[in-house]
This record gives C-alpha cells, sequence and structure tokens, in this order.
C-alpha cells in the first residue's frame, strides 16, 4: 500500500467538480478523457488512483492510455466488467453504494408484480376501470356470465374478487446476502415476510448483540432450498461460478407461482429457460438485467407473460452519483494514510 | 350491551363455512340472502348481529328484510357506505382488517412511482430498451444528438443517466393517521424517510415505553404542512368534512414534483383540480379511488401525465377474507361474553 502524501486521483473529465467535494486536499485530481476515439493524439497520463468510467469499452481505451495506476475504484459493486485489469492493480468495487438504489427497485419489483400494477397499467392505458365496482351491481352484466345468467331473475350475486396478493406472509429467498442483500431484508422485515438466505460461504447465525447476524446458507444448499421459497430475488455478483446458476433444472425445482427477481446480472439466469416457464405459465418474473442486454425487440421475452422488465435502471438514481464519489472520497483518503482500502475484489471476482 | 348465551348472527348465503370456523360455538349462523331482486318472495330474518355485504346497493336491499338487529360489523375500514343504518344499531368498522392489503398498496404505488415503472411498462410494451446501455457505446447515435454531433469524431461522450428516483430521504405526509397510517409509516421506516403526520386529534409524541407513539399533528394544520412535503399520502375516512379536502387551493399550496397517494375515497380530492396539476406537470399522483367511480373511459384523469390508477383494489387481496372473518368472530365472542365492542363507529362517522 503506497504511504505518500500526494496521491494522483484519475477522474473522467466529464465529471462535475461539485461531486468532488469531499476529496481531501491531498488529492491531485487528473482529468481523464471521457473516452478515446481513432485518431486521436495519443496523451499518457500518470495517475496513481483511478476511478474508471461506467462502461467496459469506454473503461478499456482510456485505461491503455493510463500509467503508474495502483488502484482501480469502481463505482458499481458488481466489477466483472473490469475484471481483465492486470493483477497487480489493486480493484475495488462499489459495495454499499447500490444499497439504497438496487434494494428500491427489488421492493418496487415485488410489490408492483404482486399488486398487478403492469396489468392495471395496460388497462389504465386503455382506459378500462376493471375493479370491484364492476361487480358492486349484482344485476350487470359482466362477461364471465352466460346469457341465461343476464336473463334469470336471480343473476350470480355480487362477489368481491380477489384482485390482488399479499406480500405479508411469503417465504423469500435472497440468494446473494452481501450489502445489498441486506438492505432488501431490512425493507422487507415490516411486511411480515420469511426471509432465507443463501451466499457462497455459509454463515452461522449471531443473534446476540449490536452486530446480530442472521443465518446464512451456502450456495451448495440451493436445490434444497428453491422449492420453498414464493419469491426468489437474485443479487449475487457474476462470477464463472453463477453464470447460469438458474438454468431449467433449478427453475423446474421452483413451485408454481413463485416470482423470480433477477436485479444481479442478466447471464445468471438462462434466459430461454426463463422465457419457457413463464410462457407455461409456471412463474412470474421481474428483471433488471437480462441476457442479452439490450434486450432485442423481437426477444420473446419482451413479451411473454407475467413478467415485468426494466432496462438495467435499478442502480440509476439521483442519489447514485453523489454517494459513489463520497465513497471514493473516503477511499482515496485511506490510501493517503496508508490505510487498508475498503471492498478489495478478490481472486473470485468480488 | 346484550348479555346472552345464544347469539344469532347473520351472514351472507354466498360466504363459504370455511370462512367462519373461528366463529364461537355459541354464535348461530343465520343464512341471508346474497341480494334481493324485484318479485322475490318477501321474507324476514330474526338476528343480532349482522354482517353486511360488501356493496351499499345490496346492503340495503338485505336489511330490509332484517328485524332485531343490535350490531353491524362491516368488513371495510371505511363505513361511509353504511352511514344510512338506523341510529339505535351499534356500527363497528374493519379497521386493522385493512391494514397489511392497504398499506402494501401504498408502498407499491410510491415505489412504483419513484422508479418510473408504468413508464418502463409502456416501454416493454413497445419491446423498447431505453436504460443506461443504449448509452454505453458512446459513438452510438441516440435521438437526442444532432446530425453534426453524430459525424463529430469528438462524439458526445457516454453519460450515466439519471433514470429513476429515491425514495430514501423523502419527507413523507401521512394525512389520517389511523391503524392502517401506522402500517404504511411501519413499511416505510426501513427506507429512510422522514415521516410527518396528520389527523383530526393532534396527539403529543409519547417517546417511551413499549407503547411509544409519535406526535401527529391536526388537520387544521394541513396548510402548513403540505408545503413541505415530497409525498403525500391519503388515508383518512371519508366524512362531510374531509370531501374535497384536497382541493384546487390545497394542490397549489404543493411543492413542484410532490407526489400525491389516494388511497382513501376519491371525493376526498376535486378531480378537476387533480387533473389540472396533472397535466400542468406540476405533480404526480398514484390512486386507487376516484370521483366518479368507476372512472368512465372518456375521463381526462385516464390520461393525465404521471398518473397511475388502479381501479379501487388495494384492499382486496388474497388475505382479506379470512382476516376479516376471524375479525368478526372475535367481535362476536365479545358480544356473546357482554364483553365492550371494538371499533365503534362515532357520529363523525369514524
Amino acid at each position: 500500500m503506497a504511504h505518500t502524501q500526494s496521491v494522483r486521483v484519475g477522474i473522467d473529465d466529464a465529471i462535475p467538480d461539485s461531486l468532488l467535494a469531499s476529496f481531501p486536499a491531498a488529492a491531485k485530481i487528473v482529468r481523464l478523457p471521457s473516452d478515446v476515439y481513432p485518431g486521436d493524439e495519443v496523451h499518457t497520463y500518470e495517475i496513481d488512483f483511478w476511478i474508471p468510467p461506467f462502461f467496459r469499452s469506454t473503461a478499456e481505451r482510456v485505461f491503455a492510455q493510463l500509467r503508474g495506476v495502483k488502484v482501480a475504484q469502481a463505482l458499481m459493486a458488481g466489477v466483472d466488467w473490469l475484471l481483465w485489469l492486470p493483477p497487480g492493480i489493486t480493484l475495488c468495487d462499489g459495495r454499499t453504494i447500490h444499497n439504497i438504489s438496487t434494494s428500491e427497485w427489488v421492493l418496487s419489483a415485488i410489490l408492483s408484480q404482486i399488486k398487478r400494477l403492469p396489468h392495471y397499467r395496460d388497462r389504465q392505458s386503455q382506459h378500462l376501470w376493471d375493479g370491484q365496482v364492476a361487480w358492486a351491481g349484482g344485476d350487470k352484466a359482466t362477461d364471465k356470465k352466460s346469457s341465461d345468467e343476464k336473463n334469470s331473475p336471480h343473476p350470480k350475486p355480487p362477489q368481491l374478487l380477489v384482485l390482488g396478493d399479499e406480500l405479508h406472509g411469503k417465504r423469500v429467498l435472497i440468494v446473494g446476502y452481501g450489502a445489498i442483500g441486506e438492505a432488501i431484508e431490512q425493507r422487507l422485515t415490516p411486511f411480515g415476510v420469511e426471509i432465507t438466505r443463501v451466499a457462497r460461504s455459509p454463515r452461522s447465525s449471531n443473534p446476540n448483540g449490536p452486530n446480530a447476524t442472521p443465518p446464512v446458507h451456502a450456495v451448495t444448499e440451493l436445490d434444497q432450498l428453491l422449492p420453498l421459497a414464493q419469491i426468489v430475488i437474485l443479487i449475487l455478483p457474476m462470477t464463472p461460478e453463477t453464470r447460469g446458476l438458474i438454468d431449467a433444472r433449478r427453475i423446474a425445482l421452483l413451485q408454481p407461482g413463485t416470482l423470480l427477481v433477477n436485479a444481479a446480472r442478466g447471464p445468471v439466469v438462462d434466459t430461454n429457460a426463463l422465457v419457457a416457464a413463464l410462457e407455461a405459465g409456471k412463474i412470474s418474473a421481474a428483471v433488471d438485467v437480462t441476457d442479452p442486454e439490450p434486450l432485442p425487440p423481437e426477444h420473446p421475452l419482451w413479451h411473454a407473460p407475467n413478467c415485468l422488465i426494466t432496462p438495467h435502471v435499478a442502480a440509476s438514481t439521483t442519489g447514485l452519483l453523489p454517494r459513489a464519489f463520497n465513497f471514493a472520497a473516503t477511499q482515496v483518503e485511506r490510501y493517503i494514510n496508508g490505510q487498508p482500502l475498503e471492498n478489495i475484489v478478490g481472486k473470485s471476482g468480488y
């Protein structure tokens, strides 16, 4: 770990100064081009601490101009897009930066599916009110009644239809119990759900004290846990081990009606198997990530039933960049003071 | 209060026996017709304790056949549809029955609007992926670029667009702080919001002990509180005082960008004023109730911008009926034992 008074921090030229207000005075900000284009004059930049731009191809082109990089601080929770960095460079991920935005998206997606909001959105677009008052008259015709029933002096009495489900009481499996998984659990808890946690490394429960932690199952137990869940949340890093983790065989283990939520990376799920299970009416899904991405217009996932799709936007919120650069500033300060960095990415990719 | 060994409980014939399993043995269930039709033979039913059907017109027709009713136990939180009952009958509302379903709907509606899920649903219907990866190439043309930019050797660099908002940090005003309001607050708390509460009667904070309660402002302070909120949740009973409470004058007090959530009753909000504020882009809204209801197909609220509409379904969930009849069973038991009933509706309508 370098122990130096002044540290050169390489940051995209497009990042406004206002986001860098919390950087320590001993950090010398070196502005880097936002991208490199064919025919550009070749520059090189000597820096110690690099904050890569958010996109893989851009990051690769900019990195080719850098010299002396010791630390790369990603501002995303997942760093699968930066694993090509040479081994001599300490890569730190953005663990904690996305806790708020991604856990909020997960709750939004679950509740939206449970309350059938995509269905009601479609009905709203058609100016159609299909709620309980459509049934309130008792003598109103509905498309479920035969004409015999309509003409009967005793038509079918009004019924209070069950129009949505409840999150309350559901068994939820969180697959990938890191910082975002914990943030999801915090927000789920008041809804009265039963939560089970899975991670690469199992942890036994520590029920006491201010740092009490719940038990976490090993991913090797996944096949036993999947059939018990009603909601499965994927929020694990993408690594060679997790690619294709939720394949046709594991989807077949899910009970009918399970809601599968993917807030991790698209290739963690076998897309063809997902489409088949949705089309068979076996499960529902809510995904912020797909494989491939962007999802091409002709892809069958777009119109598979009971599937909510957002275009990889879960993390991208108003609060993200201030939080990200505040975290980067604390890391630069640690580096300057010779303190251990947080969020160092190991060989396993997280 | 009657003090009797056997109590006759009048219940809609369409309610399955399975929902009545928790009724005490001393309750004699009297099955009532689900509705009364012109030309039906005139029956009368002697009962003590009535569980009205869910719809006003049906309840009125059935009630005309009843004799001896001492208690009417509604299975809805709001009882504005039953206030025509003669004053000699004790009316109890369904306070607590809808805590779970309605508070879940409110969280769903808020998160859905904050995360722009209706927008993404529309994009999904069009098979359009408009997330950050559309901007990832840097050299990709986007419809925001001029053709000069597209042909430039230095096209606009990639940008991480801010694609959604966050619930975290928002100032939330709960208007109508009863049982459902408390249930909403419980579920909002882990999101890190700042909650202010309004009710008809102010209560000072009681911060200590197991029954700690937060401060509740009087509805007379509403005009001072509305301009401070970023999210306003209406979950108050409909009474002559609350009809039109959120009128054009009060909507004008809201700060631009406020999200107005109506989970109460449609006429609490002046619909024309709401439509005008939405069309002006001043606020967004999420409503489960409207005025009129059902909303006619030609009504401008259907296509007002940034408005999520569900057709009065918030309370209607899978868990509702079991919860409702379990509560009714405890009320019948209290009545049989001569204990005070819960949820007695006062002259003010709640």
